[in-house]
């Protein structure tokens, strides 16, 4: 338990530090960190973390390494585009509780960008909200980590165990890279993930599994079409079947702990389609890309079976298959009564002045690489965002200075602190 | 009426030159002529022509004055990549009825190669057919054509009008190729199109209007995604209102002359469909590509009026919007009792040994262009086919030596022969 004049050095060493803040934050989302193009972000993340006097660490993923791993999501992508980059701060004395403050770098397209209201890259702060792709999954987190732990030596106190910070990429697609930083040996007694989670902490996720299914017949010219097969007009029976499954995990919320009240926690996103090659040709294919869920204690594989199961049997004349083309992820619990979760409450609560409050969410996070491999206590904790893979996201600034200010009080607590010489 | 020394003369000299005739066609096929790339395929045709000491006409279509033609299909691709090829034959006097030879060069997409049991570019001949894209629809009409020619000049005949050789591109997908050259000037007393259509003759056809129809709306991340709009879904109730409004014009069906005994004549086909950015954002765009047909005296723009209607009164949420993306075309009908068709019936049965039968096609057809707008009686006759537009496309070889045949002792007898010097 920091002392409160301690905690109000670090908490105030925030607010003099925010501008800053905001501004390292806009200038991550100008850079376009879509899957594979994280480079100059990275790049940035690097600097940034190497002024700060870091030991500093960036590698390439390795899609051998990582196809081993029963976490591992299969790529679509070049793994040599894909990099890591991790500083470690090491104290003069480890007499703390070690700690990875871990986030995301890439982010999700951005959709048809003149549905936005303004450019996604723009990173423009108008009535107390921060816009961009990817302000607030996750970089107003990843500065929120840097920052916090400015806040520390800004007061003049020098955490007193070791810290990863992790730049990771991959987390929209596969979690490959948090699982990358695990491999390569990354590990601590916690892990800290901003997250944009309403102020909140995860209790439980779901897990996530990536498919496409291709729907595929033999048809003719269209002026016989109404004797023939349309690979269009038969994929939407197969979503149909997938739709069924959908509803019947869903109808079992109630045996899954951490989601029997939670509203439709089991989402079948069908994201994307394509199918055909000439208006005038009756398609002979269709394609489209699925994001299932699936709760906590269920392996992917077992579910990917019913899956599978599912689609041999939609009862469609067409011919219907399916590959694994991201994530193939399990869900986690973060069990309570963990040492960390009790720090991070304090701190919350000394920055909102109300307890902190947990949740369940139905989106992939990588907290799972931590909790499920790692055995460490994922912490995700983040700001209140409004929508992220939509059109004009944003991240609430209010609460990104008090997140930075809960997780630099945490980091002090957690780690421990020494007055600076 | 020719006597039937002369005829059996042109119908020997067809049977003789029938292997050279294949192989030409087998090149043809062998040249993937897929829109905007039709040019090497366009150079063959323009040598052999020229070879026959035909006077050679070879232009890029004109966008402009298409643009300004009511019959104009909006175009997608540059006009500079697209030329038509005309070899124009002119007697030393003309005595008889000119006569335009027309084909398209244009072929549609081959779809996944792997669905075909064979290249679809290696028109192999196997039991009877030569297979390949393009081989049906229409290379070996366009062959026929000029091998009808030859035989009469090997024969030892000359044709005694203007004969004007077309291979013309945007068959399949415009009709522009066909209206660049009316507009450029081509004009006879009558036009033979050797489409395949099983040894029979064109009666009436549809038009064809070719548009886009996107569906769009602002979703947001896919952990909400049940209280969200999802694009994909809402594409399938569009296309549903799309089939009621194809229901009710196949129900009319009976007050239209030649089309009250054909089954489903009005497709609306479905022929390609993409949509969405990321399988784990909700979808927020989905377009589809949509080939409706309308009978022949209605106008594109009336059948186009229906159809926008239709759209805006789908009940669907979303925003969608329609537009052109190819033929905008209608229908024609060869109106009975013309002398060009008396000449064909004759020449058909002289052949066949049969009655030529008439019938009437739900596809496109560039005869509409020259019946339309030129006043010329288009005869769309061609030989036997199958698998057009789909996987192994293949046209009925003997079919296509009859064709010829026809084709042969039509030119002879429509542009009158002398013997040659």
């Amino acid at each position: 338990m920091l002392n409160p004049g301690t905690a109000r050095r670090i908490t105030d060493a925030v607010d003099t530090a925010f501008d800053r803040q905001l501004e390292f934050t806009a200038e991550l989302v100008r850079h376009p960190s879509l899957r594979a193009a994280e480079s100059s972000a990275q790049d940035l993340m690097f600097t940034e973390l190497e002024s700060r006097g870091l030991a500093m660490d960036r590698w390439a993923l390795d899609g051998d390494a990582l196809a081993g791993h029963v976490g591992y999501g299969p790529s679509t992508v070049a793994f040599e585009d894909l990099t890591n980059v991790v500083g470690t701060y090491t104290p003069q004395e480890s007499k703390g509780r070690s700690l990875i403050l871990n986030g995301h770098i890439d982010v999700v397209p951005t959709g048809p960008e003149d549905t936005w209201e303004r450019s996604p890259w723009d990173a423009e702060i108008k009535d107390g909200w921060m816009y961009g792709r990817g302000s607030g999954d996750m970089k107003a987190g990843l500065a929120a980590n840097l920052f916090a732990f400015d806040a520390i030596r800004a007061a003049g106190l020098e955490p007193a165990a070791t810290i990863h910070f992790q730049s990771v990429v991959e987390e929209e697609c596969t979690g490959n890279g948090s699982l990358a930083a695990l491999q390569r040996g990354y590990t601590a007694d916690a892990v800290v993930i901003p997250e944009p989670e309403e102020n909140m902490l995860v209790r439980a996720n779901v897990g996530v599994i990536w498919f496409r299914v291709r729907v595929s017949g033999k048809p003719t010219h269209v002026r016989e079409m109404s004797s023939g097969f349309n690979a269009i007009d038969a994929a939407y029976p197969v979503m149909g079947a997938l739709r069924e499954l959908e509803a019947k995990w869903n109808a079992d919320q109630g045996s899954h702990r951490y989601f029997e009240d939670v509203h439709h926690p089991i989402n079948f996103n069908i994201g994307m389609i394509s199918g055909g090659d000439w208006p005038s040709s009756v398609p002979s294919w269709c394609e489209f890309d699925v994001r299932a869920a699936l709760y906590p204690g269920i392996a992917a594989a077992d579910a990917w079976g019913e899956i599978e199961e599912c689609l041999r049997n939609t009862g469609s004349e067409a011919n219907v298959s399916a590959e694994r083309t991201g994530f193939f992820s399990e869900g986690y619990v973060l069990e309570e009564g963990s040492d960390a979760e009790a720090v991070l409450a304090s701190a919350h609560e000394g920055v909102f002045g109300s307890a902190l409050r947990s949740f369940t969410t139905p989106g992939y996070l990588d907290g799972r690489v931590f909790t499920l491999y790692g055995g460490i206590p994922a912490l995700t904790y983040g700001p209140v965002s409004e929508a992220i893979h939509g059109f004009d996201e944003r991240v609430h600034i209010e609460s990104v200075r008090n997140v930075t200010k809960t997780i630099a009080l945490f980091i002090a607590d957690w780690c421990g602190v020494d007055e600076s010489a």
